[in-house]
């Protein structure tokens, strides 16, 4: 189980590999949240999201022998290029499970990242299937991409920052708002605030119609989301909370908060306009808590992750739209 | 004049309130141009654009009595909410004369920096004139956009800060493209690279059809543009280069490069793609001659910088239409 001394190590075996990103802020998005805000800005991590963290602490935990194998993921999204550039780094075989109609750029980035990318099809074929044939076969290493200690750990390396940063800028109490899919980022941090800065408190949030970890931590239950695509935040949609990481949330974390796709839109214009940072929708629900649910927040200022950046350009133009 | 001993001691004067921006990198980038490309994102830094340092340094370096009568400027664009930002942290006065047709959201942006603007009409009034008589009447100091030692000096710190950095990433040969209006950051980069970085060699970068700074190297004598207007990099449009930097420039720097407005707006695209980065047409034209024109460059790496992002919605969105 993670705990702050796996994420101290994982931050040891990150160090120089990834990116420190700093805390952002601007005075423009102060007045508009009525408080303080702070950005996380982890769409400028490699890979343009946290998950490169998760991906190469936990392609750094294996033993040698194991890791000198290779390592499989499911995933056609950002922790396909986390785990993908990890492995790339250790010259260590990987393999990416990937649904045949992923967009054409995500299967051209990951293989870009030197990954082998197997395709099946969603209708008729079996992921899990091929996976475990695959495995077998070549004797991969799965890493899941939140329901998996190291990948918490790794993730957990931002709330160290967070801490770290939030002191010398004189910050005592504050809310953390990540965004959260299956948790690995927000149960990572809150790990790390916990043993790193008390007055600080990590809350998950999601997009409306997918808010499956803000209703866990109201009922003290896993719930799942009734749908489970069709999601502008598809980058942090899951089918519920993990075994792992709800636990950690439900110990630690307040409580969740809800934003709308268009808050996330407008919340990656604010972004554009005044911090000049490429935030995907997903990436952008923490951001737009802080702008528009400040009666939600508590603190004397408030700390956002924009969780990742990786955005078609349709997507970005249209959220442009809303400026002015 | 400006020599290393001042830019050190600005980079002392900004420690804690300039942001430290980092070097970035992509792998697609590298595989465009051919080699290691490092982007320098200043528009990262504070009011998006390298400007603040200058105006910082300049307004720290003054003595107390003549800073606490406040200080002007002549600017539509960066080095105005650069100078402005510098005057509100020292809480002294600032006046900025802006032309009565500058954009709504600059003249809104810098008032909400807490200047006061003072608008003339570019046809029928005199700014100089106006400029003179505020000066005169309430004892401002004028800080100029780049023919400044002390703004030179500010600017200088990002030369510190990429020689630093360069030696942590073992790079000992590399040109450094530097978007170019009138100077103040290609010849404050110089000097500082002359100190600290001998293998790196500052390179001015400007659109087609204003390349004044080129054209100056080239010939040895100051040249100016035929057109002062009209470019989509307005950012970095001066009509000649500095008197005090063009010496600087022809001491040190290596050839210039040209870009076109396409090329400027196509490294936008690729900076949002791979960088997730917001950069304005000027601040893009270094990494457009980093990606592009690899065979007018030397070195084993290429760094660049992106020296601001302060761009609108509708240019950007051209930009991104330029993506596949």
């Amino acid at each position: 189980m993670t705990d702050i001394t796996m994420i101290r190590a994982a931050a040891a075996r990150l160090q120089g590999h990834a990116r420190r990103t700093p805390l952002l802020s601007s005075p423009f998005l102060d007045e508009i949240a009525g408080r303080r805000v702070y950005v996380k800005p982890e769409c400028l991590q490699h890979t343009g999201s946290f998950k490169y963290r998760g991906g190469r602490s936990a392609v750094s935990a294996l033993d040698p022998d194991t890791r000198a194998r290779g390592v499989i993921a499911f995933s056609s999204g950002n922790h396909a290029q986390g785990v993908a550039l990890a492995a790339q780094q250790f010259d260590v075989p990987c393999v990416i499970i990937m649904p045949s109609d992923a967009p054409r750029l995500k299967i051209a980035n990951t293989r870009a990242l030197g990954a082998e990318v197997v395709l099946y099809d969603r209708a008729h074929e079996d992921r899990d299937a091929i996976g475990a044939a695959l495995s077998g076969e070549r004797g991969l290493t799965l890493i899941k991409p939140f329901d998996e200690p190291q990948v918490i750990a790794g993730q957990g390396t931002v709330g160290l920052e967070i801490a770290e940063d939030a002191r010398a800028l004189g910050i005592e109490t504050a809310d953390v708002l990540v965004c959260c899919g299956g948790g690995g980022l927000t149960s990572g941090i809150a790990l790390a605030l916990e043993a790193e800065a008390k007055g600080l408190r990590a809350r998950p949030v999601e997009p409306e119609g997918f808010d499956d970890t803000a209703r866990s931590l109201a009922s003290g239950c896993i719930e799942r989301n009734t749908r489970l695509s069709g999601s502008l935040c598809d980058a942090i949609i899951t089918p519920q909370p993990g075994n792992l990481t709800f636990p950690i949330m439900a110990r630690l974390c307040g409580p969740g908060l809800v934003v709308t796709e268009e808050e996330a839109l407008r919340a990656m214009a604010h972004a554009f306009q005044r911090l000049k940072l490429v935030a995907e929708p997903g990436g952008a629900v923490a951001l737009a808590a802080a702008l528009f649910h400040g009666s939600e927040i508590e603190g004397e200022a408030v700390i956002a992750t924009i969780s990742g950046g990786n955005v078609d350009a349709a997507t970005f133009r249209d959220a442009l739209g809303l400026l002015d």
